[in-house]
């Protein structure tokens, strides 16, 4: 029997993203559900009660929640190109970085974008983002992954295309080149990877998004 | 060569003693490093420059920061005692439920603990433990892992062990036998496994500390 996947999800979420982006670069063919978050739908309740919230893959009728596990099953399940390091010592690296990106960037850089840049959020987002910029500075590395990309590069993919589209919408700076001349390098070079150009939502709707949410009217 | 483990904690610290418990249900010998977490170690901040923080595994020089990554750390350079399910799928529900305690649980109870019992935080930390509860019902299971412990029971330690003893240093009341029937048995079972009784702090210690750091002078 072939493999029943969809995955439940709204187009702009970089939650959501990291799952379409696992299931990309394995070559998994997919049903996108999506879902509407002002009205949830009763199967995206039933499946994900405790968060009530996407992404969602359902694989053969078994529902799993939140974007890293999900992540992590994609690449435990499906072989081919690996998502998470084979040694055990660089997989536990991956998982505490991508923890850290869930941890200190995501909230401070969404602090810095819905306070419109201002600027004691603005400091908090670089240093949380400093960490980032030293990991690929002291390591020499191309992605966080090294040569290729792996579960952190999926996890900062916020990073890499969500800051640029906010910064555009409302006019402000988060992730200079000046300041973070390798996390600006390495955002050019993941977003431009195959496996991200037919992940990634379209530029000009996150644009919008970001205007209509955060914008001065 | 042997392998050189070395643990940076505290004892009474619920995260610390998630790595004691993965350690001794491996029969892994290890050398405890006491921090004094008002007066951090120079190797604490050297091994663990992004949080700071206690525990940090030390193993054959490596750091490894992170309570929940060292765990699955542990479980998958030691063989033996399986700490996560083999079955990818279950595995991935064991990562979503020790996600979820420290998401949610663990900030509902340290708010409905360190408010002395207020009562909108007491429901908050209720309705965290509720789907706790849920998950052993509904499944029918002695440990969240089924006949033994698995990541999930490690992750939920704090349920157990620390709870009874903020409410003894308290005279709250967070976690009741009437309102948690399963949660309350799963405790039970749990701190009187020997693999606890071999790596939870002395509780006289954890009331003395509740009582001198939340109690009412």
């Amino acid at each position: 029997m072939a493999d029943e996947v969809k995955l439940h999800g709204v187009t702009g979420s970089p939650f959501v993203c990291r799952a379409v982006i696992a299931l990309n670069l394995k070559g998994i063919k997919y049903e996108f559900v999506a879902e509407d978050l002002s009205n949830k739908s009763a199967d995206l309740l039933k499946y994900n009660p405790v968060y009530k919230k996407v992404p969602v893959l359902i694989h053969n009728g078994d529902p799993i929640s939140e974007s890293l596990v999900i992540v992590e099953y994609i690449d435990e399940v499906w072989k081919g190109v690996p998502i998470l390091p084979q040694d055990a010592y660089e997989k536990a690296q991956a998982r505490f970085w991508a923890k850290v990106i869930d941890d200190k960037c995501l909230p401070a850089v969404f602090k810095a974008v819905s306070s419109h840049g201002e600027e004691q959020a603005v400091a908090e987002a670089h240093e949380a983002l400093q960490f980032l910029e030293n990991e690929l500075k002291v390591k020499g590395i191309k992605f966080f992954g090294g040569d290729n990309i792996n579960l952190v590069d999926i996890a900062a993919t916020f990073v890499a295309f969500w800051i640029g589209a906010a910064e555009e919408a409302l006019g402000i700076e988060v992730l200079s080149k000046h300041k973070f001349p390798k996390l600006t390098e390495w955002s050019d070079n993941y977003v431009n990877c195959q496996a991200m150009k037919e992940s990634l939502p379209p530029r000009d709707n996150l644009v919008a998004f970001f205007n209509k949410r955060f914008g001065k009217a």
